[in-house]
Protein backbone atom coordinates (compact mmCIF):
# COMPACT_ATOMS: atom_id res chain seq x y z
CA UNK A 1 0.00 0.00 0.00
CA UNK A 2 1.05 3.69 -0.85
CA UNK A 3 0.81 6.97 1.25
CA UNK A 4 -2.78 7.61 -0.14
CA UNK A 5 -4.29 4.12 0.99
CA UNK A 6 -3.09 4.71 4.38
CA UNK A 7 -5.86 7.25 5.28
CA UNK A 8 -6.43 8.18 8.80
CA UNK A 9 -8.64 5.61 10.46
CA UNK A 10 -7.30 2.75 8.19
CA UNK A 11 -6.12 -0.01 10.80
CA UNK A 12 -4.21 -3.44 10.58
CA UNK A 13 -3.48 -6.30 12.59
CA UNK A 14 -0.21 -8.22 12.52
CA UNK A 15 0.40 -12.18 13.27
CA UNK A 16 1.96 -13.30 16.42
CA UNK A 17 5.62 -14.17 18.28
CA UNK A 18 6.26 -15.85 21.22
CA UNK A 19 9.21 -14.74 23.65
CA UNK A 20 10.78 -17.75 25.53
CA UNK A 21 12.35 -17.04 28.08
CA UNK A 22 15.81 -18.21 25.71
CA UNK A 23 15.54 -15.44 23.15
CA UNK A 24 14.82 -12.89 26.38
CA UNK A 25 18.02 -13.55 27.57
CA UNK A 26 19.71 -14.24 24.43
CA UNK A 27 18.34 -10.39 23.21
CA UNK A 28 19.20 -9.08 26.55
CA UNK A 29 22.01 -9.84 26.60
CA UNK A 30 23.88 -8.70 23.79
CA UNK A 31 21.81 -5.12 23.94
CA UNK A 32 20.16 -5.01 27.26
CA UNK A 33 22.10 -6.44 29.88
CA UNK A 34 20.07 -5.12 32.77
CA UNK A 35 20.03 -8.10 35.55
CA UNK A 36 16.56 -8.17 35.77
CA UNK A 37 16.45 -9.07 31.87
CA UNK A 38 19.64 -11.96 32.11
CA UNK A 39 19.56 -13.67 35.90
CA UNK A 40 16.51 -14.80 37.12
CA UNK A 41 17.77 -14.78 40.35
CA UNK A 42 18.78 -10.73 40.36
CA UNK A 43 15.37 -10.79 38.55
CA UNK A 44 13.07 -12.74 41.49
CA UNK A 45 14.40 -10.18 44.04
CA UNK A 46 13.49 -7.03 41.42
CA UNK A 47 10.34 -5.59 41.64
CA UNK A 48 9.74 -7.37 38.27
CA UNK A 49 9.32 -10.54 40.26
CA UNK A 50 10.93 -12.74 37.58
CA UNK A 51 12.71 -11.94 34.35
CA UNK A 52 11.08 -9.64 31.91
CA UNK A 53 12.02 -8.91 28.45
CA UNK A 54 13.62 -5.75 27.44
CA UNK A 55 11.61 -3.40 26.16
CA UNK A 56 13.74 -2.83 23.29
CA UNK A 57 12.71 -6.62 22.42
CA UNK A 58 9.56 -5.72 22.72
CA UNK A 59 9.67 -2.73 19.71
CA UNK A 60 11.86 -4.92 17.68
CA UNK A 61 9.45 -8.10 17.93
CA UNK A 62 6.60 -5.40 17.13
CA UNK A 63 8.51 -3.86 14.44
CA UNK A 64 9.75 -7.27 13.33
CA UNK A 65 5.58 -8.41 13.03
CA UNK A 66 4.65 -5.04 11.60
CA UNK A 67 7.07 -5.54 8.65
CA UNK A 68 6.08 -9.27 8.22
CA UNK A 69 2.13 -8.03 7.77
CA UNK A 70 3.55 -6.31 4.76
CA UNK A 71 0.97 -3.06 4.60
CA UNK A 72 3.58 -0.04 4.23
CA UNK A 73 6.68 -1.77 3.16
CA UNK A 74 6.63 -1.28 -0.69
CA UNK A 75 6.29 2.28 0.19
CA UNK A 76 8.77 3.13 2.57
CA UNK A 77 11.22 5.82 2.16
CA UNK A 78 12.24 5.72 6.04
CA UNK A 79 11.06 7.15 9.19
CA UNK A 80 12.14 10.59 10.80
CA UNK A 81 11.29 9.06 14.52
CA UNK A 82 8.86 8.24 16.96
CA UNK A 83 7.15 9.82 19.80
CA UNK A 84 5.10 8.84 23.07
CA UNK A 85 6.87 5.21 23.47
CA UNK A 86 5.34 3.82 26.30
CA UNK A 87 6.44 0.23 27.99
CA UNK A 88 2.72 -0.18 30.11
CA UNK A 89 3.18 -3.92 31.30
CA UNK A 90 5.92 -6.63 31.58
CA UNK A 91 6.30 -9.08 29.02
CA UNK A 92 7.31 -12.16 30.67
CA UNK A 93 8.91 -15.69 29.05
CA UNK A 94 6.65 -17.18 27.33
CA UNK A 95 3.99 -14.25 26.18
CA UNK A 96 2.68 -14.19 22.38
CA UNK A 97 2.35 -10.75 21.11
CA UNK A 98 0.72 -9.20 18.47
CA UNK A 99 0.02 -5.37 17.00
CA UNK A 100 -2.81 -3.66 16.19
CA UNK A 101 -2.05 -0.15 14.25
CA UNK A 102 -4.09 2.79 13.70
CA UNK A 103 -3.43 5.63 11.20
CA UNK A 104 -3.79 8.56 12.92
CA UNK A 105 -2.23 11.94 10.55
CA UNK A 106 -1.69 11.77 7.22
CA UNK A 107 0.18 14.70 4.91
CA UNK A 108 1.00 14.83 1.65
CA UNK A 109 5.11 16.44 1.28
CA UNK A 110 4.49 20.11 0.50
CA UNK A 111 8.09 20.43 -1.14
CA UNK A 112 8.53 16.51 -2.70
CA UNK A 113 5.10 15.50 -4.60
CA UNK A 114 6.70 12.38 -4.26
CA UNK A 115 6.23 11.17 -1.01
CA UNK A 116 4.13 11.90 2.36
CA UNK A 117 3.97 11.39 5.92
CA UNK A 118 2.08 8.84 7.91
CA UNK A 119 2.11 8.65 11.51
CA UNK A 120 0.94 5.08 12.70
CA UNK A 121 -0.18 4.56 16.50
CA UNK A 122 0.79 0.87 17.36
CA UNK A 123 -0.43 -1.26 20.19
CA UNK A 124 1.39 -4.15 21.18
CA UNK A 125 -0.90 -6.44 22.61
CA UNK A 126 -0.01 -9.96 24.91
CA UNK A 127 -2.24 -13.35 24.87
CA UNK A 128 -4.41 -12.32 27.79
CA UNK A 129 -5.05 -8.58 25.54
CA UNK A 130 -3.18 -6.11 28.13
CA UNK A 131 -1.85 -3.17 25.96
CA UNK A 132 2.28 -4.21 26.96
CA UNK A 133 3.38 -1.44 25.18
CA UNK A 134 2.57 1.79 22.75
CA UNK A 135 4.61 4.01 20.14
CA UNK A 136 3.87 6.15 17.26
CA UNK A 137 6.08 6.20 14.51
CA UNK A 138 6.16 8.64 11.48
CA UNK A 139 6.49 6.36 8.02
CA UNK A 140 7.86 8.65 5.31
CA UNK A 141 5.80 7.11 2.54
CA UNK A 142 5.31 7.07 -1.88
CA UNK A 143 2.57 7.90 -3.11
CA UNK A 144 0.89 5.91 -5.55
CA UNK A 145 1.90 5.79 -8.70
CA UNK A 146 0.47 7.44 -11.53
CA UNK A 147 -1.57 4.66 -13.31
CA UNK B 1 24.93 6.83 41.06
CA UNK B 2 21.33 6.76 42.35
CA UNK B 3 18.74 9.37 41.89
CA UNK B 4 20.13 11.88 44.12
CA UNK B 5 23.22 12.41 42.13
CA UNK B 6 21.73 12.64 38.57
CA UNK B 7 19.99 16.38 39.01
CA UNK B 8 18.72 18.26 36.03
CA UNK B 9 21.74 19.62 34.05
CA UNK B 10 24.22 16.46 34.92
CA UNK B 11 25.82 15.18 31.79
CA UNK B 12 28.16 12.30 30.74
CA UNK B 13 29.87 10.83 27.61
CA UNK B 14 30.12 7.52 26.50
CA UNK B 15 32.73 5.37 25.01
CA UNK B 16 32.62 5.28 20.57
CA UNK B 17 31.74 1.98 19.02
CA UNK B 18 31.97 1.85 14.77
CA UNK B 19 29.55 0.07 12.97
CA UNK B 20 30.80 -2.48 10.12
CA UNK B 21 28.65 -2.76 6.80
CA UNK B 22 28.45 -6.58 8.03
CA UNK B 23 27.09 -5.57 11.67
CA UNK B 24 24.68 -3.03 9.68
CA UNK B 25 23.36 -5.80 7.04
CA UNK B 26 23.38 -8.81 10.02
CA UNK B 27 21.13 -6.40 12.70
CA UNK B 28 18.60 -5.16 9.84
CA UNK B 29 18.22 -9.01 8.04
CA UNK B 30 16.96 -9.59 11.68
CA UNK B 31 15.08 -6.67 13.23
CA UNK B 32 14.44 -4.01 10.04
CA UNK B 33 14.77 -5.59 6.63
CA UNK B 34 13.82 -2.57 4.81
CA UNK B 35 15.97 -2.78 1.29
CA UNK B 36 18.24 0.08 2.05
CA UNK B 37 19.24 -1.36 5.10
CA UNK B 38 19.94 -4.85 3.64
CA UNK B 39 20.85 -4.42 -0.34
CA UNK B 40 23.48 -2.59 -1.73
CA UNK B 41 22.16 -2.37 -5.01
CA UNK B 42 18.46 -1.41 -3.50
CA UNK B 43 20.15 1.13 -1.32
CA UNK B 44 22.20 2.98 -4.19
CA UNK B 45 18.95 3.51 -5.63
CA UNK B 46 17.05 4.35 -2.83
CA UNK B 47 17.03 8.23 -1.24
CA UNK B 48 20.03 7.58 0.89
CA UNK B 49 22.32 6.74 -2.11
CA UNK B 50 23.42 3.77 -0.27
CA UNK B 51 23.37 1.24 3.01
CA UNK B 52 22.55 2.67 6.06
CA UNK B 53 22.09 1.40 9.44
CA UNK B 54 18.48 0.24 10.47
CA UNK B 55 17.06 3.27 13.51
CA UNK B 56 16.88 0.63 15.84
CA UNK B 57 20.70 -0.33 14.90
CA UNK B 58 21.62 3.33 16.10
CA UNK B 59 19.24 3.14 18.93
CA UNK B 60 20.61 0.26 20.65
CA UNK B 61 24.31 0.83 19.93
CA UNK B 62 23.16 4.12 21.96
CA UNK B 63 21.91 2.27 24.55
CA UNK B 64 24.69 -0.44 24.51
CA UNK B 65 27.24 2.89 24.38
CA UNK B 66 24.99 3.97 27.67
CA UNK B 67 25.10 1.08 29.78
CA UNK B 68 28.81 0.39 29.04
CA UNK B 69 28.86 4.08 30.67
CA UNK B 70 27.98 2.56 33.79
CA UNK B 71 26.06 5.54 34.90
CA UNK B 72 22.85 4.56 36.17
CA UNK B 73 23.13 0.96 36.13
CA UNK B 74 22.92 -0.08 39.66
CA UNK B 75 20.12 2.18 40.66
CA UNK B 76 17.68 1.15 37.58
CA UNK B 77 14.51 -0.40 37.77
CA UNK B 78 13.56 0.34 34.07
CA UNK B 79 12.16 2.47 32.14
CA UNK B 80 8.50 3.70 31.16
CA UNK B 81 9.12 4.84 28.01
CA UNK B 82 10.62 6.91 25.62
CA UNK B 83 9.67 10.52 24.12
CA UNK B 84 10.56 12.77 20.37
CA UNK B 85 12.62 9.74 19.06
CA UNK B 86 14.42 11.39 16.11
CA UNK B 87 16.50 9.96 13.22
CA UNK B 88 17.97 13.19 12.11
CA UNK B 89 20.85 11.64 9.75
CA UNK B 90 21.81 8.51 7.97
CA UNK B 91 24.07 6.26 9.79
CA UNK B 92 26.57 4.54 7.15
CA UNK B 93 28.67 1.73 7.50
CA UNK B 94 32.47 2.52 8.93
CA UNK B 95 30.75 5.11 11.44
CA UNK B 96 31.31 5.51 14.80
CA UNK B 97 28.77 6.66 17.33
CA UNK B 98 29.14 7.85 20.93
CA UNK B 99 26.10 9.17 22.96
CA UNK B 100 26.13 12.25 25.11
CA UNK B 101 23.80 12.46 27.49
CA UNK B 102 21.81 15.23 30.21
CA UNK B 103 19.63 15.06 32.58
CA UNK B 104 16.46 16.93 31.67
CA UNK B 105 13.95 16.05 34.35
CA UNK B 106 14.30 14.75 37.81
CA UNK B 107 10.62 14.03 40.25
CA UNK B 108 10.94 11.51 43.77
CA UNK B 109 8.02 9.26 43.25
CA UNK B 110 5.41 10.88 45.69
CA UNK B 111 4.40 7.01 46.69
CA UNK B 112 7.02 5.44 46.62
CA UNK B 113 9.92 7.12 48.54
CA UNK B 114 12.68 4.39 47.45
CA UNK B 115 13.31 5.94 44.17
CA UNK B 116 12.22 8.64 41.63
CA UNK B 117 11.62 9.32 37.80
CA UNK B 118 14.44 10.97 36.08
CA UNK B 119 14.34 11.81 32.29
CA UNK B 120 17.56 11.98 30.60
CA UNK B 121 18.19 13.31 26.52
CA UNK B 122 20.60 11.57 24.46
CA UNK B 123 22.17 12.81 21.38
CA UNK B 124 23.94 10.44 19.60
CA UNK B 125 26.63 11.47 17.45
CA UNK B 126 28.98 10.50 14.59
CA UNK B 127 32.80 10.91 13.95
CA UNK B 128 32.17 14.18 12.57
CA UNK B 129 30.00 15.95 15.28
CA UNK B 130 26.90 15.68 13.20
CA UNK B 131 23.95 14.49 15.53
CA UNK B 132 22.42 11.78 14.25
CA UNK B 133 19.82 10.86 16.40
CA UNK B 134 18.04 11.81 19.86
CA UNK B 135 16.05 10.52 22.11
CA UNK B 136 14.43 11.04 25.66
CA UNK B 137 14.28 8.16 27.93
CA UNK B 138 12.29 7.74 31.19
CA UNK B 139 13.97 6.44 33.61
CA UNK B 140 13.25 4.71 37.39
CA UNK B 141 15.57 5.27 39.30
CA UNK B 142 16.65 3.64 43.01
CA UNK B 143 16.94 6.79 45.66
CA UNK B 144 20.54 6.87 47.16
CA UNK B 145 20.90 4.30 50.49
CA UNK B 146 20.64 6.14 53.87
CA UNK B 147 24.11 6.21 55.36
Amino acid sequence: MYFDDLTVGYTFDTGTRTLSEEAIIAFAREYDAQPFHIDAGAAAQSIYGGIIASGFHTLLTAFQLTLEAGVWNEASMGSPGMRDVQWLAPVRPGDTLRVHARVVASAPSSSRPDRGRTEIAYDVINQSDTVVMRYTATHILKRAPET
